[in-house]
């Protein structure tokens, strides 16, 4: 089987000053090919310890891919390190990366400076992948020889995860061009609302009932629910694959219905936006205990203009009362988390900005509660053409992480709303 | 010098499933205590490959530590291959941590299970620091022997983030009792709105005046701002050293000014939480561009609803006139993203609230601008006591991380007005 190593390389990642992005992307695209990862390495910027690790790692590895130590200052040592690991005689220049870099410069204001027509620098003994939305190319290096019997590759990548996840897919059309990997076919299944166990009990004889050269993963991930992984591997044509797995996903369909909320890797944000915008509808968000985390997701979304209207986040009572048009006997009676509050704030955010839909939440999202409702309650309500729905929630994890749990309950909660019409 | 490996176990991380955020946190207070972090690794759950590596690192290092790989799903081994690494020789149980298991599962609602009961088995071999958050304790092992004259010691931590950032500074307590470390003593500054390079032009004088045994790092985040990191290696005595670093940053502070934004690691959010909580005021935020990632910011900080009232998020042009009581001809006139159309959301936000302050965000996050402002275009307005301000700021990021950019600069624009009145 193809391994693979990634690594990062920089001080920066090692000591713990940025928390490492990048290598989680690049591991699941090269896992969805069919590499194996054997590790995951983070390295510091000292050129000694970059050449001796690379080394050891193109020994025990089919592929290595680096991200990290390409930069323009003088601390970003691995472009040298490949240069003399890779046994090259002098540095060529990507006419077509300086192109890009003086395009990137010129849209900054600034002028092509030194360090950074360098950045399009590279060794002759490797090839350029652009890098089309930075200014370090990305670097291949194809070994061999007595010492790589085994013709690794090696490539570097930059650290910015905005350019790593650009020039991904560039990578992993290169190594499957280059190494003979298994056919290997995946569909995600995006499932919200059951719990792995209770999922696995209720899709058991579909499971049972599937051809032997098909493997089932249950990828469970709290916020997102649990993805179900699909895959054949050593198919003997692609386009069979995919329709023999496009057939199973016709059969469990019925047996989760709206459990499934995307049958590709889209978000729930997504698939809510998608919705509606299929549909020509809008939606309003009226927040308590997650103060704008659910606008913050549905406006990460690009387009999200298109059905996305605005919110209300009611911290205060009174603001609700004001802008929602909550009423304080409503409080008063059974508690700001409650049915009853979250109704009328959905209610009130709906008639205010005169959207299609709306959501809101209210709950303890700390270590506290009241005497309604414990620590970790949330209320959820949707308004909309169907008339008003409220569900309640209890979650158990500390402040940011029960804010997070509560805006996908919410946002799951609206999308059964739209999709079901109750 | 002390090293440590900082290692994940299980597939999750390596395959990329999950973004480790444990190792990052593990390795900064490593850093700080004046242990030299010699690499991160993640690996797999395969028995073989967790008992080879973890012997290999105990070769090379005076510290491992690992998290993942403590739960109570088949899937875990970590905890039987210690047991086995370690040379034990039977499993006991710890009373305090069984005792602490069934409180947190009576919680839940769920009967003491005998896969529960077992999480709180360790091998003879260790010792065990309690986990009050979670059920899986923190192993301690002590290796010794023939096999590792260097007496490197292993500590295992549980894998869920809450969990490793509650157990770890009892972890570093004990590997400052145990090891030999330098005395090390570190201030941290945090700066926002110099970029390094102009920072370091502006305290170059303080710099060069510093005693030869202070050390100064710059740690840049695009985000957070540049930290400056203040530090004295094998100081005699914490006390004078403490108070030798205090004299410098009263030396640095005439310098910077406002520019610092804290003298420990606080956040922007919680510096202007502070600040409120500390002058019994409130504030409102109305945001476009940003969709409610200033009130999430906020929101994330415990006991925000003493001073945080609430927010508008409008996304659409009618929400803004409606609830905000932008006019039609200043979006008409200027752009909706233009220094009028912020300040009039800011003062109708304030005037909606009620709150001493308010902060608003109209801007261009997309990779498209309009006519009056290109891509990446904020303006940001902040309105209280001493009348309107308004700022303007330009960013080259993707859409998620110019909205990051833009909540980070509305947060200090704010800060800056309370702390200037102007």
């Amino acid at each position: 089987m193809t391994t693979a190593s990634v690594c990062t390389i920089g001080d920066e990642i090692l000591i713990g000053q940025i928390i490492d992005t990048n290598t989680a992307a690049v591991s699941e695209k090269l896992n969805g090919i069919g590499v194996r990862i054997s590790r995951k390495v983070s390295i510091g910027d000292d050129p000694e310890t970059i050449r001796t690790f690379l080394r050891e790692e193109l020994l025990s590895n089919d592929i290595v891919i680096t991200t990290g130590g390409l930069g323009p200052t003088g601390d970003d040592l691995t472009k040298q390190c490949l240069y003399e690991l890779s046994g090259a005689r002098s540095w060529l220049l990507s006419e077509e990366q300086a192109a890009i870099n003086r395009e990137i410069l010129h849209s900054r204001g600034l002028d092509t400076i030194s360090g950074n027509v360098s950045q399009a620098m590279y060794p002759d003994s490797g090839e350029v992948i652009l890098n089309k939305v930075g200014t370090a190319p990305i670097l291949v290096f194809r070994f061999s020889g007595e010492e790589f019997p085994h013709h690794p590759v090696l490539y570097a990548m930059p650290g910015v995860p905005h350019e790593t996840l650009t020039a991904l897919p560039k990578v992993i059309e290169d190594i499957r061009q280059h190494f003979k990997l298994p056919t290997i076919y995946h569909r995600n299944i995006m499932t919200y609302g059951l719990a792995e166990s209770a999922l696995e009990e209720k899709i058991t004889p579909w499971v049972k009932a599937l051809p032997a050269d098909m493997h089932l993963a249950y990828l469970p991930n709290t916020l997102t629910g649990v993805r179900l992984r699909l895959s054949i591997y050593d198919a003997e044509d692609e386009t069979s694959a995919q329709k023999r797995i496009a057939e199973q996903i016709e059969a469990l369909r019925p047996i989760l219905g709206h459990v499934i909320y995307s049958e590709n890797d889209d978000t729930l944000e997504h698939v809510v936006g998608q919705l509606l915008k299929g549909r020509g509808e809008t939606l309003s968000v009226a927040e308590s205990c997650t103060g704008g985390e659910i606008s913050h997701l549905l406006t990460t979304v690009p387009g999200a203009s298109t059905y996305y209207l605005g919110s209300v986040t009611s911290y205060a009572v009174p603001v609700k009362e004001k802008l929602l048009g909550v009423h304080a006997e409503t409080v008063e009676k059974f508690g700001v988390v409650s049915s009853e509050v979250a109704a009328e704030m959905a209610e009130g955010v709906r008639s205010q900005t005169g959207s299609t839909y709306s959501v809101s939440t209210t709950g303890w999202a700390d270590a506290y509660g009241d005497e309604h409702e414990p620590a970790g309650t949330v209320w959820i309500g949707v308004s909309g053409p169907h008339g008003t729905r409220t569900l309640r929630a209890v979650y158990h994890n500390d402040r940011r992480r029960n804010i997070e749990r509560f805006a996908a309950a919410a946002l799951n909660f609206l999308r059964l709303y739209i999709l079901e019409g109750k």
